[in-house]
């Protein structure tokens, strides 16, 4: 994907990358184990902490805006699952065959509010003289905690303390608990609690408005409003309950005001408060859509919603908040000892990818900012499953990765018809660069059209998957046409060279996207390789165990074996591969050395990072690489060759290697490791770790780098861990970094729950499964009883 | 230059295309030698009309709209040369270097209405009864005529003549003589004449108004508005004479209404009409803007040349206009007997491209659509360099092809500061792709930043330019600063490849654009090395003859004349050039015979053109090409091939080109010609030569295809004739055309006219000049007497 600097105004998308210009990190978050934390009152670094304290459930989610009205900077986003708007493109030179849109995550209603006027005056923490401030998310149970003592103009001061969560337990709730103490007055004050849907995108194309009101009511018993979005007409449901504790107003609650405007409903309230006490808000809203029901029945779900919460009460729903995420804890978490800023960094990734996704949902994926931003509009790219596949497999129960790979499965009638607008044919199949429904959102010809090495990562994803899991019934019941589909676009991408007497891949671009429109680039030709030998194994393998399936399949797919068979067979027999044989490396792609080959230490300071310095030609031109190519291939197919291939081939392209995505740190990390080289592998994972909590590549406050967060587990479990699956069976190889005591994961293996711990002398690892496990560390195979443990010398390793 | 299909709403460039599809060509315009004729009313071709009678005077120009209101399809369109506007591109994707903005030809202030109403019904052709229509464009002196019979709805009938030019003889002069003779009523009829400055752009990107008013007056002796355009603040005076003769109401002229509106002015006036007499109505407007006269004097000018109409009428100006075509026909004419329609096409381009650039003003150069339309925002495109400066250099004098080049060397600080831009140093400079002021305008990477052969077009035009008119002067003056700032870019955009021990250079776009990013295109290598060469050739020339100038230049450019011409020689000696040895054809590129070689015979019919049927990528990975490219190559330096490497590289490249660019038929022409094949060369030439005349393109609507139609007159004298300069002389090989009886041309050389006359017998050539001259025709060498002629048998050519 193609990530770009906003160097100019009418410029609409933002890089990407890692600038790695540690002058500007910001580190301002406070190290702590389970929790991120914000001391003082910063109001310059508002965005920032705002995309940081991001909250999601899977199904909707939220920047950490304030509740109260807020007049500094600030970026308001509300985001609900798999609900898009279809903005129009904005692209000046047209190519056949571009997508009429571009999907965009909408900016849903705003439920949060909570304003307080005292004396006429709001509660805007950027008028006030704010004191104490602190904010912190709870890693261990998802709240949004926040607490600051405020002083009006009339010289009134007040405390607040705010607790907000979006509960895992009923997905369709959020909860605010809101406190507010007088310190040096008593009297009344004025509480509106709106639900807001008069909001826009800040990147939409037009500054169009997405949504239109469908119906509301502010003086309801749950006073509601629905909107629904423009062209796609998703729905969206919500209805608000509240309470007040401590409200020494002679008025009831019952006595409220409502205000009503274009989609925007609340309630109007005179509270009562006294100097010394806590008055206390519980704000309650159901945030129902029709992803999950039918229009007719919002209003009601959205009422059972709130009847649960208020039967249960804030604190105990907390509690139970808090229960279901020692769950996902216990599953996924990652303990690193003798270095707290590490162990926040790594949970805090594990922490966001679990809010973005759940995997009960197989229409849903993870985009690049979660529901933390909108920037890349929120669609599906081939990040899911290069980059987050590996962890969701291995922290999750099997569903959740086999719906990501569902949600392809579901698209593979729409990249057919993309295949066919690109002149395939046959069942071809082209996966879009970015999609949301499974129509191309991407549009830019050397990558729409070009880019299609991401075709081989859904492919390799289902391979990976069954790797994993063992599950290979899922390549008869959806996998093997996905397979077929992607095999006959490779082979009809390719053309036999009459010069070359063997099938050449033309006018391609790489991972590497700092080259553009190549011929014969090594990745994708591996790629389109391996997908159709695996293709061939997995159609003998459905063949031969359940033929019926097989014969539907070839129904299905039209599939003609006798040619289409052969011709797979004589392309993978006679494919060019790109070569050096004086280097004896895989060549980029052909005509790479002719380039200056030059380090990236060759490149002045003051011009990195060179996207933000360079002509585009100047970087095309230049061996400069932007993130894994060649070097991906042999990270995904690092069995296929041997050690001193993949050090000949590191040792040559990783010194070009710019790094300038936040993609390419982790591969790096795992490809020292493999190589023995642990310090540089260390050092890979710096960059990456703390990639959005120090702000590293200044555009945190646009959200947070969501995708790039399953490179940095990956960097700890196979880089640090050195786990891979091989032959049906656990294998790990770790090692661990100078800085560290000692770190441990736990991953899920075919039913087996496993705790690795890895101390400067010792890999142990606890089976807490009731079935023995097989696994190989340090080259050596090792059987761990049920509820067993195996201790190991890391000095095996040598 | 790009130019693309607007098959998107989004998109605002159209492609420049022969389609090929002879179905759709509209051949409604009647055969005439001096005119270009339209009988019968025509509503739904009406905006191909409005191109075809395009009228201009190199100052400014206009299409060929109704006086009337008119409802039906039109494109409104004035405009002044030189006058734009920087409009806000419209990029998705932006990359470092691209400009910020897209220059626009402005639509200018309309000054053509004449404005009828009878009995309260608007004289709107498009919604009265129209009969006898017709409309003809006089190419010998300049003049739109048309005249037809409308019927209001009451019965009332009137017959319409109109005349009307743009003055080349004082060329801030419109002249518009209307008349209306009422065939079966008397009466008053209600006349109103407008100045309208309230138009904007069709295809502007953000729907802007480019104009502000300044002053105007309704009610002023010469009625005047003044206008001035948004950020650029070029500014504009009309003013407005008229006369009516015929006038049978007893009310005087001086009688009338005036109308202000924001930009607008106008008067009103009751016209009294007699059943069977004819009234005629003057209009007079004088057309000032500040590219000629301080604001201040604006007005004044207006004022005299309004007074110049006056005094001089318009049967004496329409007088006076012909005897100036005159002029110009004399130099610059072709006549073909035996086919009037060739005939015709012909005329018509020499006519257009007399209308559009009179090379009186350095600071203006010629638009792709001229003074016809909006499309390609009006700049400066290498065609100039390529594909009209033969055209002026050989029909006027030599001060307007000088004129072309003084353009770009006034632009060669702009130049410069782009190649700054684009990481290149030490005054290398890159001319833009498009432009207006000098400023690049073009925004697609592929093509703004890669397609850089444009900058040996440049230098080429230079060499042209000496080589027919032996002023080699203009190199200290002007041209070698230009071609040292070329080749020290050509220095810098090379690298040397280890791999290939020589120099190349990756990375760019050649005049085939449907090939893209490639490494070593073969005509880019060849412009650099030849540019470095010359230049270092044109260095010791001036050196040599001019010392002092040279040390003047030296210092200027800080040349260093160790250093950069040893690093000329150098790159030089030792530049790749792409070779296969088996067909011993140059190749377009690196790669080239990886692709699939097929001819354009195999594309099917229904996939033609390929730009509108196949996506990009598909394109890029074909053979095809869309213009000549390698062929280009050997058209510029075609003295440095053998006939036989010519025919070779012909016979590979030709078959695989789809000349999908109007630029292409002319150059395949010539080289067809040159090989002797007269068929192939003549249906080059059918192609090109009324594609606007026939609408061949279906896209004359949005104007005409002003750059390409240099080309067509190449075909005729280079092809056609073989006529080139070599070694300070003439030099010729004609053959006639099958169809044709005889054709001849007009050329100016250095002094000479000279009148080239071939039929099925002979070459006649009449030297014109008080000089003898000398010449080659069929290889043989001939001294013209002055004023004499000498006659050749065509069977000499074999």
């Amino acid at each position: 994907m193609r990530r770009f600097v906003s160097t100019f105004v009418f410029c609409y998308y933002k890089s990407y990358v890692v600038t790695q210009n540690i002058q500007t990190v910001k580190k301002y978050i406070v190290h702590h184990p389970w929790k991120i934390i914000e001391e003082g009152y910063k109001p310059e670094l508002n965005r920032i902490s705002e995309s940081l304290f991001s909250l999601g459930n899977g199904k909707f989610g939220q920047r950490g805006n304030f509740e109260e009205y807020f007049s500094g900077e600030t970026l308001q986003g509300n985001y609900l699952g798999g609900v898009y708007y279809p903005d129009k493109t904005r692209v000046g030179w047209w190519k056949n065959g571009y997508p009429e849109y571009f999907a965009k995550v909408l900016n849903a209603p705003d439920w949060n509010g909570i304003r307080i006027k005292i004396n006429n005056q709001e509660l805007d923490p950027h008028r006030l003289v704010i004191t104490d401030f602190s904010r912190y998310l709870d890693m261990q149970d998802g709240s949004l905690n926040k607490s600051y003592t405020a002083q009006f103009d009339d010289g009134k001061k007040v405390k607040i303390q705010s607790t907000r969560f979006l509960s895992i337990v009923n997905d369709e709730l959020g909860a605010i608990k809101y406190s507010i103490t007088p310190l040096n007055f008593s009297g009344d004050i004025e509480v509106i609690l709106p639900v807001d849907g008069d909001i826009k995108n800040q990147d939409a194309n037009y500054d169009e408005q997405f949504w239109n009101e469908i119906e509301k009511s502010a003086s309801a018993r749950a006073p509601y409003l629905i909107v629904e979005t423009r062209k796609t007409a998703f729905r969206a449901c919500y209805a608000m309950h509240y309470s007040i504790q401590g409200n020494n107003k002679s008025k009831s609650l019952t006595q409220f005001d409502t205000i009503e405007k274009p989609k925007y409903i609340a309630h109007k309230l005179d509270v009562g408060i006294e100097e010394g006490k806590t008055t206390t808000i519980y704000k309650y809203v159901a945030v129902v859509s029709s992803m999950y029901h039918e229009n007719d029945d919002m209003k009601e779900v959205a009422a059972e919603v709130l009847a649960y919460a208020k039967h249960k009460g804030f604190g105990k729903m907390l509690d139970e908040q808090k229960a279901a995420w020692d769950e996902k804890w216990n599953r996924a978490d990652i303990v690193i000892e003798g270095d707290v800023a590490a162990q926040q960094g790594i949970r805090y990734n594990i922490f966001q990818l679990n809010q973005t996704y759940t995997g009960q949902d197989e229409r849903l994926n993870i985009g690049p900012k979660g529901f933390t931003g909108e920037k890349y509009g929120g669609g599906t790219y081939w990040d899911t499953e290069a980059y987050l596949m590996p962890f969701y497999l291995s922290t999750s129960k099997p569903e959740v990765a086999r719906n990501l790979l569902i949600y392809r499965f579901k698209h593979l009638q729409k990249a057919i018809e993309n295949a066919e607008k690109l002149g395939f044919s046959h069942g071809a199949a082209l996966y879009p660069m970015v999609t949301m429904n499974g129509e191309e959102c991407h549009n830019e010809w050397e990558i729409t059209f070009e880019e299609i090495h991401r075709n081989g990562a859904i492919a390799h994803a289902i391979y990976n998957y069954i790797r994993y899991t063992d599950d290979k019934e899922y390549l008869a019941e959806y996998g093997l046409e996905v397979l077929i589909a992607i095999s006959r676009f490779w082979a009809q991408r390719v053309n036999f060279s009459e010069e070359k007497q063997q099938h050449v891949m033309l006018g391609v671009t790489g991972p590497n996207e700092y080259d553009n429109n190549v011929n014969n680039n090594w990745y994708t030709l591996r790629m389109a390789k391996w997908t159709m030998e695996y293709t061939q194994e997995s159609i003998n393998y459905v063949k031969n165990t359940i033929p019926e399936e097989w014969r539907r399949i070839a129904t299905k797919t039209s599939f003609d074996e006798d040619t289409e068979l052969k011709t797979w067979d004589e392309i993978c027999n006679n494919l060019y591969e790109p070569y050096d044989e004086k280097r004896q490396v895989f060549l980029q792609q052909d005509g790479f050395l002719d380039k200056e080959l030059q380090p990236v230490s060759a490149i002045p300071e003051n011009q990195k990072p060179i996207h933000k310095h360079w002509s585009w030609d100047r970087i095309l031109r230049s061996c400069y690489i932007k993130q894994a190519d060649v070097l991906q291939g042999l990270y995904f197919f690092e069995e296929h060759f041997d050690q001193d291939t993949i050090r000949r081939n590191y040792d040559f392209y990783e010194p070009m290697t710019v790094h300038e995505s936040s993609l390419s740190a982790c591969i790096h990390s795992i490809m020292a490791a493999k190589l023995g080289d642990e310090k540089r592998s260390y050092e890979f994972y710096l960059s990456a770790s703390r990639l959005d909590l120090d702000d590293y590549n200044s555009d945190t406050d646009e959200g947070l780098h969501v995708t790039s967060m399953g490179g940095t587990w990956m960097t700890i479990v196979q880089g640090f861990g050195g786990m891979r699956v091989r032959n049906n069976m656990l294998v790990f190889s770790p090692f661990i970094p100078e800085k560290w005591e000692s770190f441990a994961f736990k991953i899920m293996f075919r039913n087996h729950l496993i705790n690795i711990t890895i101390d400067k002398s010792n890999v142990s690892i606890f089976n807490e499964a009731d079935q023995p496990l097989e696994v190989k560390i340090y080259e050596k195979y090792y059987t761990i009883g049920a509820n067993g443990t195996v201790l190991v010398d890391v000095l095996d390793k040598e």
